[in-house]
């Protein structure tokens, strides 16, 4: 990675001041080069391949044409778009953890859970563009609504803030924020219920990658975003529930592996859809 | 389909008995002429696209080497193998109920329960040829064991004998035998007891669905298998269950259908792996 720069969304801001905000920092990073393409990741859900995106975190981008305008202001090159744990998955598949990997589910544990596949070497997209949330695989029929509109949906329990407050109902008291991070510090420091929560965490996810593995037969599972970093805390719980339920012969021997990639991983994998187009990128232009 | 043969598993046989049934119906549908390939669908496990198989049902069968004994038999042709639940996938894709359409699940509930993948066109294999095994989808992580080894998988719950154990459990008396169409019988007839069961299965059903529909953006859902013979006692549990678990917009307006082929789509199926092997084989030979 040559250069890159990172600026704030801006508070509250309408659609239009978010895209201006982008492309200060896109300017700022290419210092009069012009591109030879432009490769994005964005929160979902998203129109794809036509780009129109409605980021839940950020609200002033509801079917905002994010990639319509991208086209418009670099014109005559590729501007290719997807789910941002979609590209994390590409950049896994590339150049991280799932390398060499033909099949493979690379997911992001963070504010929401999210996730994208490679099955039989080729980047999945679905009917319409939405393959790859693992966040919405059932992990407890009867648990928590999910804001998706389901019920006890992974990410509706392993997501950080639900791991949080879960904490916090169960007697943590952060000794900072309540966040998936000072909770990590704090169960570290031997507080038993942020310690349960990565516990609850952990099985949540362990129970979901059983079920995808199971059904997909991918031969490497990627784990990345912010609750990753708590991977020592993660780890035992996911592995445990994963074998509990993980019972036929080609599942047991998968391994389930913290990002390779950290952070960099989404910048990484919107590269990929213009530099490995052969491989992540199957919508037009 | 032009000719079709049909002759008992030798009851404990050994593998050359259960290979020579097989043969002698082959011949007989064959009547002297020479076939151009030979496509086998095969209950599972098996190691693929080797073609060595351990069918649950036929324990004869461990690591027989069924593809290899057809080349033998049959040689300079081609002999393709897949899973009979991953064969009814590609029936399904190619000619019933999910023709159309890039990304679909097909699945069949019937003494166990497996299923198969179409996804951007092209059928899923898996990393070693085991994908679609969307009967061990974990619905609910605290349920009965299953032969898998793992816990509260969908097979466990809804296979055909699992749902007639269940019911006979809960006061079902069969009025026949105790099978899955039976119990079909006496739910439509008014035992409460078999009709829970299959608001059992249909429940268990809708969840795995839920959870396979939103991780891979699949457009159709395909149901077949004996259990898909009550889709009337069937459907409306499934249905429930499905719209209780899959918020997300793309999964909500996705249609659960019953199997288009009924009983020949598995033959249906091994014939795509050799007519139409540009999308439904992905092995050597």
């Amino acid at each position: 990675m040559l250069r890159s720069g990172q600026v704030p969304t801006p508070p509250a801001a309408v659609g239009d001041e978010v895209f201006a905000a982008l492309l200060g920092v896109a300017e700022e990073v290419l210092t009069g080069d012009q591109p030879a393409a432009v490769g994005v990741g964005c929160g979902g859900p998203m129109a794809w391949p036509a780009g129109e995106v409605s980021p839940l975190n950020i609200p002033g981008w509801r079917g905002f044409p994010l990639r319509a305008r991208l086209t418009q202001r670099f014109p005559d090159r590729p501007v290719r778009l997807h789910n941002d744990a979609v590209a994390l998955a590409a950049a896994e598949h590339w150049q991280g953890a799932a390398r060499g990997h033909d099949d493979a589910l690379a997911m992001v544990v963070a504010t929401g859970v999210g996730g994208g596949l490679v099955l039989g070497g080729r980047l999945v997209d679905g009917a319409t563009g939405n393959a790859g949330h693992v966040g919405h695989v059932v992990v407890d029929p009867e648990g928590p609504a999910c804001t998706c509109g389901g019920r006890g949906c992974l990410e509706a329990i392993a997501r950080g803030p639900a791991l949080a407050a879960w904490a916090v109902q169960h007697g943590w008291r952060p000794s900072g924020e309540q966040t998936a991070r000072a909770m990590a510090d704090d169960a570290r420091a031997g507080d038993p219920a942020a310690r349960s929560a990565f516990d609850r965490g952990g099985r949540a996810i362990g129970i979901a990658v059983a079920s995808v593995v199971q059904s997909l037969d991918v031969s490497v599972v990627v784990v990345g975003g912010g609750l990753a970093g708590a991977w020592d805390l993660l780890d035992g719980p996911l592995s445990a529930a994963y074998h509990r339920h993980a019972g036929l012969a080609f599942a047991r021997v998968v391994p389930v592996v913290r990002s390779g990639l950290g952070p960099s991983a989404g910048l990484v994998g919107a590269a990929a859809l213009v530099i490995r187009g052969d491989v992540y990128w199957h919508g037009d232009g």
